[in-house]
């Protein structure tokens, strides 16, 4: 119990920050010992657990990140770029390993992460899950070792108010399919297919998107040729991966080197 | 041996044709007694099996098509809409059943069979399948049994050398769901889906293609809502499956009261 | 407001009853009117939103199901087969509709609704999703419609801690299957295919099942045939679904002549 | 053109054979130059093309292996063990590429070929088909990469005249499966599902097999966790696959040091 690493959380009161803490929570490997909201917030100073409606879990919510986060093993945040530059420096100065999960991120914002990176272990990745990241992988890797004989098509299906199409996760799935082929996907995209098209493009890469009910998330990355036909497919059915997958960082980052990693690191899978 | 009834091919020497030709001959509940191909063609006066490549099947292709026609039970007949005015003539005369799977005909055309309907049976369909009929109209039923909480999307896959999307199947399956749901199609059709689209408009159909490698053709309807999901699903792997259709169409026809059948019929399916 | 149905929950702390309470609060065409527990819950006489660990609902549970019952016009019951013949008589002296989820009832039992349904609506189902329930009508129809040279394949996946296979579902459907073919499920189930096997046996029908995290219930019914397939899919991702399935159930039974029903009346497919 | 590796191919009349020259013939990057069937077959002495019945090809069916090995680059030779086994002495002795995908050799008989591997390249594989090699590396990189949370399930569907459960290909798979997780498939494998099986078992490798229609052969890896599934998948639509990847190894072995290879050193993918 003593080596259970102590995981603090930000953005608390958030729709993932509630997950994050339901899944550490449910996670006997970890154990709750922070929960960060800005000043201000209703939830400061209450019980983390009565404020989601439920039982006491506790751990008082405080608005002191500094508090939470120093004698933390890790903390995982999902919240906003300019949050997410505060919590590194924190992070850095008490060793904590820190789990970033925030998008939107710009390049010199992520280039802010350097100095903290020197200090302390920061995982960041736009899609937490195991699953894409592990398929992202395997992704670059098929469309290295096929060649243009194989027509990629991304496939994605997700629920009815999705407002762009394809998904972010898509076209990291095609990133990664024109990486190993060792082309610029800009230069191969092929979406939004309708009319005469006039026959597929040799070497494109071919987008559909596909949108109904709840669906989480649904990724297919098809590599067909003239008689055989792969297909690499993640299906995400629960928005609790991405908690799980924080916490699998949070845990995988104990002892390891101060510096930068994704997920491929974590999974083992960066060659 | 003499109940099995004799069909005729038009159009020998085209794909379809000597497709036809080969699921007769192979198919023993029917015999193979008359080949027709356009006068001055090479194959006229040789056996249709050797003409093909092959061993002798004891027919002799003619360009005489009464000749070759009014001794047939059925004449099956997938060549070009004037062709097949010529042909439902000498079928109506001989009250030879008459499988029509030639496309392109206008309304126009589709209208001078009428007289010839009343003397011989016609079964003519866009899509000779039996799968893809049978699935046209569950999506019918189906759109008709399910409110708009089900969001219905129609994904189809193609080989990577059709010039068109989405498929004439997959326009002829969002009819059917249209006519389920008693809209039109053009009011609720969302096609070529890319960028930032907004939320899924409720009661919209959608389209997507997909294309690549020598996929014969695969068509899904879905009917998605919050918790739950339905698909109906129809792969073709081999273009034998549009031959197989007709001949059972020549089968069906067989003793019916004179008039114009499509596959529905033949299926049993038109209610 | 007035004509909104109001509902009465049985088993309400049950994880059943607690999802059927989330959904007709969520559902603005019904009222919670009622929340039913056995003599000596502690739920009792708590306000069953505050007893589940979130708002109040205005609604107290009790354990008199007679005053719960009779002043709702439908009571929703996911219980045990003692308990839904007790609120089967409450629910027909009172005139309110019976929808029963209950599972694992014997011929027995279902024989002692009959007096009830004399007096009452009582819709019954053993899996009350509507997409379950419609593949069954769709997949009776299909094999009526497809004759032996298409195979006929069950295919199911559940969870990891489902301790049976195939699936209650997957065997509902095989009965549909075999039903529209004209023959007995019995004489041509083929399941737990292992070894040497031989070729598949025409007519057979097939079963098999999938295990594996923590899915909550896939059913495809295929039909391969040389040449074409089809397949029928449902989905369920959610539980939800057989909560929303017995709130249109309870709508769709007012005002209709008192008898027993299924979930194939709600949907208007029994034919 | 005298750069274009001249193929033999043996056992030339078989349904592998024709297919492979249907192939070689097919390919501009190889040329036909030989085709080999025993002493008294019909064929021998007559040209392949009009064997097949067909067009002449310019190539004579010889009984005399040698003749038709020495001259050529590589031997492709889909036979039967001894039959391989003399092939490779003739191959090793010229110096001819032997691709080899002869099944059923024991490991005695694996074991002859050691001496002809010092003199040429051999290219040996139960499955010829690049997909199904590349699907294999990748099921073991992926059972390695993600723990037993994920149940690992290997699904396959191959036509109704099929005599065996599962697929050679699937058991190939599952062994690759427990390679990664470093355990015995004896030790994991979960066959034949069927009645009252107890929750799944964690660490277990599930087998299933679907029957029906003419197949040609499917296999889908399935792992499965809570709220994500990732699934590897391979569709072979068409034998040609079988003769496409033994080209590609003939092409592949030219110029390569002697020695004994499979389609993962073809594909690059022996790491």
């Amino acid at each position: 119990m003593s080596n259970t690493p102590g995981i603090a959380i930000t953005g608390a009161s958030g729709r993932m920050g509630q997950m994050l803490i339901g899944q550490v929570f449910a996670n006997d490997r970890v154990r709750l010992v922070g929960a960060v909201e800005r000043t201000g917030h209703p939830w400061v100073g209450q019980d983390v657990g009565v404020a989601m409606g439920g039982a006491a879990l506790g751990v008082i919510v405080t608005d002191d990140a500094h508090a939470a986060i120093a004698p933390a093993q890790a903390v995982i945040d999902f919240t906003a770029p300019e949050a997410t530059l505060g919590f590194a420096a924190i992070a850095a100065q008490a060793g904590t390993v820190h789990v970033i999960g925030t998008t939107g991120m710009t390049d010199a914002q992520i280039a802010q992460l350097e100095p903290a990176s020197h200090q302390a272990v920061i995982v960041r990745a736009g899609n937490m899950s195991l699953g894409v990241n592990l398929l992202t992988q395997l992704t670059k890797r098929v469309a290295a070792a096929l060649d243009e004989d194989f027509d990629i098509e991304i496939i994605e299906a997700h629920h009815n108010q999705k407002v762009d199409a394809p998904s972010g996760t898509a076209l990291m799935l095609g990133e990664a399919a024109a990486e190993g082929r060792g082309v610029a996907l800009a230069d191969v995209s092929d979406r939004g297919r309708d009319g005469i098209t006039g026959a597929r493009k040799r070497g494109d890469i071919g987008f559909t998107a596909i949108r109904g009910g709840d669906i989480v998330g649904e990724h297919d990355v098809l590599f067909a040729a003239a008689g055989e036909r792969i297909t690499l497919r993640h299906v995400a059915s629960d928005r609790a991966v991405f908690a799980r997958g924080a916490i699998k960082a949070a845990l995988w980052g104990q002892g390891k080197t101060p510096g930068q990693y994704d997920m491929l690191d974590v999974l083992g899978l960066n060659d």
